[in-house]
Order: structure tokens, then sequence, then C-alpha cells
């Protein structure tokens, strides 16, 4: 009997699952133009900026879509012609910023690093170091593809040591983990309207620093995703310039009242960290091994090895997971055997410990049985 | 007393009123990469382009955002470095056209047209003949800030007879006014998921000629609008290659088989036209004057001038409308005082006769009589 019969549980990178009250704020067709929509929108941007306790200095801007097009317009709105953004990747989401400069014609270099660990913030210095020519630098702050939590602190130092503009992707991270722009002082940062901010997937947001914002006006190589455009636009008149996804936009509002309800990031975080733990102790009990130090991991996502056991299969994993109720999700790492199982969204420990006991009963049923320290054990030698 | 005390019905040129079913395809949180969400987006990408008849020579790819992105994304992706979009403009959404190119550095020139009648295809073939440096043409099918439909036949004869790439921004015609591929030949057409389609705002989507597409690869000067990466990543894995608007899709794919359902295209211009007749009389007897020539209007949205009368304001017609269950919209052309109404929607010539009665009672409320014939003939005589 599973969990939820017609709704699993979304133990995922994203989406999320999200409240029924979240779903719900989108049964009302809204005219974009109306008071009410317009109060969902204002309170939802005033939102964001407290949460960064960014007061008059930052403005957010949300660009319906997802993340991706907050990220593009971040770098093709902020990076003038003329300037160099040095970006680092640990993984597919740093990846996608070096595919989004080449799209831009942006011109860029480019760090690379092992999976699993974060780069020192040294690695940094040592670029900024030697290329003058560099303007800004654009950091993941949590690498979805593996759950490492990169060095933002280190890196934000630098930049404010180098005078370089500072651009965060914050899109596994924003609303879990606080973040401060005062300390921080970035020019951006990136969220998603699904992720740890509970809403529905559909928009993703940049939250700007206004002076980075009046300087970037007219140098957008897009008129979608024109930061500076969407922002004069929204401030002048209270609404949208383009059409905007109404009901998408009404239940980020209701997320944000909600996450707002729930204590703010600091409460988020800890029901994250709970359900992380959880996770990670049950999953080792079983015999399976986190490939993420714990030091370096954040509690929004784990990636766990496949067990070597003949009898294991991830579709056969993720079948009986379903059955169960649950939705987990496949790696995306080419050098290892790896799965996922998210701790974000409407999920609370509880849900973690039927989502363990999903588990040993999938196990149970493929036939994999003595896995675990002799296996562990083997892994860990190789 | 409204007629929908919570839910409004919108008489506007979008966001419209969509069906109760289909806001409830949103109220379950699906995995993107979930067998029951693939077969749905595979169905409207089917859908979309049968609607058209475009067969195996076409795919439609779904833009998250709004349509906009997707007439941004098909000039990015098929208009190459070195190309020249002839562009056109009676309106709003003319003029976005042109904005979008100045943003992305594409060469265009713009033929302008006055707003309340469409341009005659002999002006495109004069720009054809004095620049031969044209290698696609842009036309806004229905332009939504008038209603005025422009001469696509026209227009799609002579980008054959010249061998010019034809784009067509069919936003706020597509699903009503049928759309050939084989007869007009063009290499995309945009549309919107909300507006004639009647699924909720959220996704931008382009059919477009594979060929055409096959041809712009690795051009597109942006990541998250990439036509063709997309499309290559959709027919490969059956997803997105970012995380979609998961509740958005559902409600396109269910939009799509209530259009089905409704008997199509045809169908739906049926009855639109049904709403618009009913409306255009209904306004007509009560003294107003639409601005659209009828041989010129689309029976998507009407345009009408405000009366003179020194006690009518849009802003007590507007407050009276919604407070009586409807939502109008203002004008959006600076050079009359107008205002609209739409016929889109979930949306029957019953509920456009409660609306007309609703005008009669807010006029009646705020004093707005003796207006008809004889103000009708004064601004006939302007």
């Amino acid at each position: 009997m599973p969990r939820h019969p017609n709704q699993p549980l979304l133990l995922t990178p994203g989406p999320v699952s999200v409240s029924r009250t979240t779903r719900e704020a989108m049964m009302t067709d809204r005219p974009a133009g109306d008071v009410e929509f317009q109060e969902d929108l204002s309170f939802a941007r005033r939102y964001l900026v407290s949460l960064v306790g960014g007061g008059e200095a930052y403005t957010a801007i949300p660009l319906p879509g997802s993340a991706t097009y907050a990220n593009e317009g971040v770098i093709a709105s902020l990076v003038p012609d003329g300037g160099k953004l040095l970006l680092h990747s640990n993984g597919v989401y740093g990846d996608r910023l070096v595919e989004i400069c080449t799209h831009l014609r942006v011109e860029h270099s480019v760090v690379r690093t092992p999976p699993f660990t974060p780069p020192s913030a040294e690695l940094f210095e040592q670029m900024l170091r030697a290329d003058p020519g560099i303007t800004h630098v654009m950091l993941v702050h949590c690498e979805t593809s593996t759950g490492v939590l990169n060095p933002l602190e280190g890196v934000a130092a630098l930049c404010r040591a180098y005078s370089k503009g500072l651009l965060v992707d914050a899109v596994a991270s924003f609303g879990a983990i606080p973040l401060d722009a005062r300390r921080l002082g970035f020019q951006a940062v990136t969220l998603s309207s699904n992720k740890c901010m509970q809403g529905v997937p559909g928009v993703g947001w940049a939250v700007v620093h206004r002076q980075a914002l009046e300087n970037a006006k007219g140098q957008c190589r897009s008129l979608a995703l024109d930061l500076w455009d969407h922002n004069q636009h929204m401030d002048r008149t209270g609404g949208f310039r383009f059409t905007p996804p109404t009901h998408v936009v009404a239940a980020f509002a209701q997320a944000c009242r909600e996450h707002a309800a729930e204590g703010g990031a600091h409460a988020r975080l800890a029901r994250y960290s709970g359900n992380w733990q959880r996770l990670v102790d049950g999953m080792r009990q079983m015999g399976f091994t986190a490939v993420v130090p714990d030091r370096f991991a954040s509690p929004i996502v784990a990636t766990f090895r496949e067990p070597t056991h003949p009898a294991f299969s991830f579709q056969a994993l993720f079948d009986g997971m379903k059955q169960r109720g649950f939705i987990i999700f496949p790696g995306r790492l080419a050098l290892a055997d790896t799965f996922r199982i998210g701790c974000m969204g409407d999920v609370t420990e509880h849900d973690i410990g039927e989502a363990l006991q999903a588990v040993a009963e999938t196990l149970a049923a493929m036939g994999v049985t003595q896995f675990g320290r002799d296996e562990v054990a083997l892994i860990d030698r190789q």
C-alpha cells in the first residue's frame, strides 16, 4: 500500500514536494494587473530581499522559467562587454554556467576541481592574481549534483579584497542556508521558486544589488532576461512587463508566507538538517556509503554509491520506492554509479523514517542481503 | 452579488480563464523524470504539431516562461549571424519583436503601419525587393493590443516566392485560428500555453520546421532559449533539459485534451466568434464604438473607444465590472482612450451576455445615460 497513492513524496533534488496549501493557491485564475496579484508579487519581492538582509540596497526580480534563466539573466545583465567572468565547476551546475557564457559569448575562465569536495579559496586567489582582466566571479553555492557546499565565505572575502563583482548561484541553498548580503557583499544571488523555498517550479529569481543593476542599464544581451528592464518596470508599475505565470507566482507568495511561519531560513535549515542526518544515518545502517564527506555535505540532498551486490539495480530500487510512495533520483556523475535522495521540500524526519523503511523493504524484495560492512570496506579501499 | 465571488471571469487579452479541470491538473507534485509526466509532455508536443498539420517535418518545443521567450528563442536560434530579419509593427507586440532584435543585436529592418488596420502584403514585397539582404520575415499574426489580424497568407506567399524564412508570432491566434504548416511553409510559429490554448500561463512554445532547426545547431545566442538544444535533449530523453514548471505543463496537457474534445481549432474559432459577435453587437447597442473595422478584427479581443460622456471613467467601469465578477482590460494605445474586452478562454456566449448586462448596470450606476448615436456620430466625424 503506497504511502501517497496519487501523490508520491518527491525525495529528489527538484522539483520537490510542496504543501497542499501552496498548490491550492493555484486554483484561482487571476489577472496580472489586479491589486491582489500585485500585492502577492510585492510581498514576495520584499520577503526575498529581507531573507538576505538586503534592505534598500537590493531588489528581487522574478524571471519566469527556471533558475537557469535567472543564472543566464544575471550573467547577461551584469557582466558587461569587455568584462570577464571567473567560474568554478565541480559538478553539473558549475558546468552549466560555463555553457551559458559560451552561448552568450561572455569572456570567462574556468577552474575545475573534483566532484566530491569543495575547492579551496586559495585556488580562486591564484586565478585572480594571475588574470587581472577578471571583473566578476560566479560561484555555485551548493552543487545540487552532489550536495557539496562550496566555500562562499572565502570567495566573497576575496571578491571584496580584489574588488570583483560576486555572483552567487544559490539555487539549491537559498531559503535554507542563511545568506547575509551585507557580509558577503554579492552583486546578485539566484534562486528557484521551488527547491528550499518550497513554491512550485516555474520562476527563477535574482536578488540584485541596485547599484550594480543601475550600472547594467542597457547592456543586457536579451530582452526576455534583461534584469534592469524587468526591475524598472516592476518598481514603476507593480507588475510584470510580460504576461507572468500567475498561478506559479501566487503559489510562491503562499510559499513565502509558509517559510516565514516556519521561522525563516534558520528553521528550515534545522528541519532539513534533521532530515539529512536521519537519512544518512539510516542508509549507513543498511550498508550504503555516502560519497560526499559529511563535513562538505549540505543538508539538501545526499548522494549514495550503488551497492555492488549482484541483485541490486537502481531501476528496481526506484520502482520499489515509487510503489511505496517515494520518488528518488538517479546520479548525474559519469564517474560513479550513484543515486540521490533529497531532503528538501515539504518533508519531515517522520517522512524520512518511512522512506528508510521503504528502502529496506525494497532491498529485501530484490534479494539484496548480506550487504554492508564488508562491501563498504571494499569500496573504501578502492 | 458577483457572478463569481472568488473567481472572476477574465475577459482580457491574457491571462485568460481556464477550466476547473485544467487547474486541478496542478494539484499533484510530479517528478520531471517520471513516466506520467513525460507522457503528458510527449502528448502535448505531438498535439501542437498535429494542429498545424506539421507531420514529421515539424517539432514542438516548450520554453518555460512566457510567449515572449518563445519569440526571442525563435529569433535567437533561427536567424544566423549575418542574417537579417524583416519585421512589421502595427502595435505593442510588433514593437516587442523590434526590442528583442535590438537586445540580441540581430540585424533587422522594420515597416510600421497604423494600428487599426492590417498592412498590405505589397508593402512587404517592396521591402523584400529593396533589400536583398533580408533572410527572414517575422509577422505578428493577431496583434493582441488591438485585435487586428495581419495578412499571414499574403506574407507567407511572398516568403515562398522570395525564398525567405517565415517566422510567425501566433501567440494570440494559435489554437483558435487554424494554421496550415504545409500551405504557409513557416519555419517557426510561436504560441502561449494560455490564450487560445486555454492552459495556465507559464510556458511559451515554438513549433519549428526540423530542417530549419537542424541548420540552426550551435548558433543560438542563449543557452536558456536554445531551441535546437532543447529539442535534441527532449527527443533523446523524453524530458526537459532544465527543471520544468511541472504543474504548468500538466495543466497544458489537460488543456490540449480539452481542446481536442471541443473539436480542435475550428470549434474553438466558432465559439470565440460567437463570443465576439455577441460582445460587439451588445456593446454597439449600448452606444460603444469598436475601433477596428469588423473585416480586420479577430474574434480574440475587441477594442472599444471610451465614451466622451462626462460621467464615464474607465476605472469606474473596471471596478463595477469586477464587483459583478468580470475583469476587463485597459487599452494599450497612446493614441486613443480605449479599453479591451477579451473573448478567449473558458468563456461562452452566455457569459458574454452576463458581461453585457454587467456593463449596462455599471453604466447606469455611474450615471452614463443618453450616450449613443449622437456621440458615435461625433466620434466618426473626428
